[in-house]
């Protein structure tokens, strides 16, 4: 199989993580049509209400790059910066073997 | 959406790792049957060949649980247990609240 996995922690100022949350459902939308997107899901921790997990799956690591410019994509990060508490780690990238459950080719 | 997500880690003992992998992706095969299985990820990790990382998303944390009580994923899991490197450790664990990419429903 082979894709790119991200999963990576965006974390919000003070009462921001809803606000946050809804920028990412925007974005996950707009990735969607990304070339190579498999896989968008964001969750939210329940120690902490101001952080955000997004967990992508990407065919290559390259088409993940290629969709941080896409025009839609870097409107909402610019929503999203301002909103953020410093700034976004790298987050975690792994190699997925094999599996079952991801949706469109 | 609010689905259980579960992104945990697990060490092989040295040069096991393609052995855990295989042993998980048989796990995978098992496991999309169980009823609230929507995603089930192995992974490697390029900074360590013993390292196997496994990304799950449950309808809930009970769909979860219950899927380690069948006999083919505890087989499966009693395979697996010689060949690793000390315990499991629980794993990170979080809600999905929406995104793209998931399959089945």
């Amino acid at each position: 199989m082979n894709k790119y996995l991200l999963h990576g922690k965006l974390v919000a100022q003070p009462g921001h993580g809803e606000q946050l949350r809804s920028i990412l459902l925007k974005a996950s939308e707009q990735v969607s049509a990304s070339p190579g997107c498999r896989l968008y899901l964001i969750s939210r921790d329940e120690s902490d209400p101001d952080t955000v997990w997004v967990t992508e799956v990407w065919e290559s690591k390259e088409d993940h790059a290629h969709s941080l410019q896409d025009e839609g994509v870097k409107e909402l990060i610019t929503h999203a910066m301002p909103i953020l508490k410093g700034k976004p780690e790298g987050g975690q990238e792994l190699i997925v073997v094999g599996g079952v459950g991801i949706g469109k080719e």
